[in-house]
């Protein structure tokens, strides 16, 4: 949801959109499906998936055999860091977009790291956006021979989720065939949404809030 | 031959290593075969090879089909960006390194980069490394939570290739197990180094200025 709001903020805003996914052996591989249906709905030029085997580093309940939390306290979501944290993975995920807008000859980023529901993750902080500016200028050719500056745009940082909801509205996007579950499950070709992960009780917090009914299925009727 | 005695240095400060090679789609997948042989003699605890599709990014001699420079000047060899450049490669090779590290509990991020020689790389410039130390501080849970600072250590960075060799002698490398060319050549199960390309080139000439004979064996005879 939050990606496919942030390419539409990107398209509105005139820019021709090169979509990146990575592969990192989460363990929900509907993602990147989805991914490809949003960016090509979206507008997108193209979409490139990009494997990176960091599971194979471990530590994170997104690609081990760690259970995914459930049925948590709101309240709770934001405390720590979570252990659906992937170590590094928006800097490895930022890493390799630098990489291909390199070769694209592109100097924005778009990112949609969001802050404000979902504060345990350390690489959605603005000052990680801005140390990675910081970084891209100094780690690319473009910039060391030209001084090409990289600008790292993240437009839903300070969007509550129902103000992404919202924002989906005016934008036009498309929200039913996004995919925000960390524990989705396949049946009969249709891939419910848990409806009690941290990510799904945010995402349905967030349309209740907006007002707006979710369009995607969820295993349980969750929003009585 | 720059791992390798990076992995030395580590080693001989008193460091417990963990070896990360990159499988980024290079041409060479002998640098893969020999990063595991080189980490193991190394005394490194663990060699650690993570997949990253880079080369579906296009943008280099080392992963696509644009030819690697051969015989080039040796003056004319640290002019300019290279086309052996891979984008932003040290950039995702540190990021992954860094997820590794917060796994682990380590800090401490050993890079064999160089800049003496070799200048066209942005990403082997002390600027570049020091941007990198900024940002891993803010991009991880234990940064965030704990103020931990994480180091990047480049010990070879401003040696000379006859200074590496030197100190490979000093420290016990066995140099005879690396390989540094761009486009090597298996025959008869011995890989041959071409002993044209840039890396070739400079490796010998580092070889010569020490004073020591080059131990891995070359598609011609170049040390006459």
């Amino acid at each position: 949801m939050d990606s496919a709001v942030t390419l539409a903020e990107a398209r509105a805003r005139g820019f021709d959109c090169f979509a990146l996914s990575m592969d990192y052996g989460q363990r929900h591989k509907t993602e990147l499906e989805r991914a490809k249906a949003v960016a090509l709905a979206g507008g997108a030029v193209k979409h490139q998936v990009i494997q990176v085997g960091l599971s194979e580093l471990g530590g994170s309940a997104l690609t081990d055999d760690i259970d995914v939390p459930k049925d948590r306290d709101e309240d709770h979501i934001g405390q720590g860091v979570p252990v659906t944290y992937v170590p590094a993975r928006n800097t490895v995920f930022l890493s390799i977009a630098l990489g291909w807008a390199e070769v694209l000859g592109a100097r924005h980023l778009f990112i949609g790291a969001n802050q404000v529901d979902y504060s345990g993750y350390p690489d959605c902080r603005p000052e990680f956006l801005r140390a990675f500016e910081a970084l891209a200028d100094k780690a690319t050719a473009v910039g060391a021979e030209e001084g090409a500056h990289f600008k790292v745009e993240a437009p839903l940082l300070d969007l509550s989720k129902a103000q992404i909801v919202q924002r989906a509205a005016e934008l036009g996007v498309d929200l039913s065939i996004t995919i925000t579950c960390y524990d989705p499950v396949d049946r009969d070709r249709v891939t419910y949404s848990c409806g009690h992960c941290d990510a799904c009780i945010l995402r349905l917090k967030g349309f209740a809030e907006a007002g707006v009914t979710d369009p995607i299925p969820y295993l349980e009727e969750q929003q009585s």
